[in-house]
């Protein structure tokens, strides 16, 4: 039986393209692996249906895993403005689909996300990738790196949040 | 009585504490000033709570005036990384209302809006405000800047688009 302090995260990686998503639970100071993956949407797409697309699939994962709380990954750099904007597009669908759903919103820069994670801000995305795989005890190397963003945003929502609804 | 052919648009100038809103009817080549104004929002809220109340705002003025296809004025500059984003993240919650609504949306820079009204592109803000209010016959000079770019972006989609839904 889950008990009342357990508490399940959505991590989120987000990209238009590629949007990784990683689910994990945490009781007490155990965090469980639930699932991982990467939502996807195509260029021949129009912004719109892809955005719509994105919500539609957070829905399900957020209705399957009675998500509590939603960790997206702050955009900190982009190559340029155009770039900023559609990544901000994507993070803004994000954050309303989650608001509609009465979830918590958090949102952590990368820096944070490594400082939780090894104590280490400049760590590789290999080591992260590592501490992540030993963190959940997960067997497999199978898991996209969008995904593996995606549950270290979430591990580190789950090291630092105190749970109180904002 | 309104004819088949006549449209209304929600044109906005997206922006987290000022989004301007103006709705237009077009039928045939007439255009029709309906309403216009700002929605606004405090920095006291977090930005999940600014961005729902945004939606809910929206989604009372879809309803009222029964619009059929959102104009929004695209992020064309921004002084960095971080305001791309913010603006971003307001763009994606609107342009996700919109779809969740079934509205049709459309983006114009704020190039294809200055040269669409005034055959010039680098108009002045002054400029295109009386362009905005001559086209509309509007007799208050009230009219929030946020607002009339808002207009100006309806009636950019209201001289532009094919009405063909994608």
């Amino acid at each position: 039986m889950i008990n009342k302090y357990s508490q399940i995260i959505l991590g989120l990686d987000p990209g238009l393209a590629n949007l990784g998503y990683g689910v994990i639970r945490k009781e007490g100071n155990q965090l469980t692996f639930l699932n991982a993956g990467v939502i996807k949407t195509s260029k021949k797409q129009g912004l719109t249906q892809r955005l719509l697309m994105i919500h539609k699939q957070l829905i399900k994962i957020i209705k399957k895993y009675k998500i509590d709380s939603l960790a997206i990954e702050e955009l900190f750099f982009a190559k340029n403005v155009k770039t900023a904007s559609v990544i901000g597009q994507v993070i803004g669908s994000l954050i309303l689909t989650a608001a509609l759903k009465k979830l918590v919103v958090y949102q952590f820069t990368p820096l944070e996300i490594k400082q939780t994670l090894t104590s280490y801000g400049r760590a590789e995305k290999s080591q992260l990738a590592l501490i992540v795989k030993l963190i959940l005890r997960l067997k497999t190397d199978l898991i996209p790196h969008h995904a593996t963003d995606a549950l270290a945003c979430a591990i580190c929502c789950a090291q630092k949040s105190p749970w109180t609804k904002n």
